[in-house]
């Protein structure tokens, strides 16, 4: 299955008055880095794949994370994402957020490829197109 | 012209590592503030307007905000916000954050009543509908 | 087992491209009802708890949401919060987001009672104080 | 005086309904930006910063932004900061926020290096130290 890798430095407005990441801020954290996966492996944005495909994206259904140690402002930090399981619409995705060589959070998501339906803002779950599915389920 | 009040505890969430409000934030709470006065101003919600109007809403284009003294997690705070200005298709509010009697944050900003235009995403000023503006000129 | 409810209006700046709400704002918001919750329950605000047990707080260390439906801006929610289970420093709390009689988001989070341990920023668990534990105890 | 630059790109998480970005994280990326241009002259990071010179930080008091484009997810952007004014304790840092050669978002910021100051969380201007100022004053 394919896997990425995205690094990026701990801010000081992502931080708490406890001084450590504000957790909410780790799940826009893995919502990009699933971005990011889904444009390595697709070689497309996601604004191209959104026109491409006539989709509206790949929203959440299910997450859990687990907060093993805390991070803080100029921590760089890398997210290890990989697919980890494949559906007919849907499809997980697991992330594991490193400081150096210390797991810090791990989470796991579901999400579904999703299009419009009806005329008052409805959506529903669609196939991943074929070749979306073989890009993901490429090892890397 | 018109006024319009809103009221509103500070978030552990809202604060940094220093203990106060991280002043983006602050941004965020003027534009809810924004859209509660166009909301109270029209009788309409943000959502019904767009439909009504067919437009995309009220984009910012010039903002400038004095931070006098800090706020922090608990505290109840007060917006009061009012028209200070209206233009053919721009519009300007005052905005002044409050605890107690203490006067946190001022802020002024410019928005401009705004639609689609072409097919890439474009978008043009379009000028204040005359019972929208009649509504936020009104003495209150 | 201690209940609380909190009510609030989705925002314009809560809601993505897609138009509804990108779901790492649901988890501040269920933040901040845990934060009622244990106010509710203690009869103290957040920054009197933490200077009155010398605690830095109540860190998440392990959440999931179940998304079920999505809400949009304008939309009047209510967050239904509950203490699940009561551990010597944990405690679980779930949270259920309607709108109306819609049950939207699902959520399920462990917290732990935390202190301040070491010269360099570390942090440890420590028991819920009796009175703080007999309250999130109390039915209601 | 001291210039930096900073690249990133546009996440779908910093976008609102309006499929641009919601204003307020224009400032989050402002304030980080700043944060970099300083840790740049300075070769430190903020929190050895903070360690160093036992102060807080450099808290925004007064802030202006102009939106002359909008900018949307995937877009590549560059800040370009530069130290317009070294007072005493303040100093103004002006920001130009770049797709290509367009100029979307400029803004203009006054901070001011800060310290704690009595017991109750008060906190009062420190003069800037004479290596951070010469560090800010130098021509890059």
């Amino acid at each position: 299955m394919f896997t990425h890798q995205h690094s990026l430095t701990i801010e000081w407005g992502d931080c708490d008055p406890g001084g450590v990441v504000f957790y909410p801020r780790y799940f826009a954290m893995f919502d990009a880095a699933t971005a990011f996966l889904i444009e390595a492996a697709s070689g497309m944005t996601r604004a191209a794949l959104i026109r491409h495909y006539e989709v509206i994206g790949w929203p959440m259904v299910d997450t859990r994370a687990i907060f093993r140690t805390t991070t803080s402002y100029d921590d760089r930090i890398v997210i290890k994402s990989r697919v980890a399981q494949l559906g007919r619409s849907s499809f997980d995705i697991e992330h594991r957020l490193l400081r150096g060589d210390t797991l810090c959070v791990e989470a796991t998501e579901t999400r579904v490829w999703t299009m419009r339906a009806g005329e008052h803002g409805g959506i529903k779950a669609t196939p991943l197109p074929d070749e979306l599915r073989d890009a993901l389920a490429r090892a890397r």
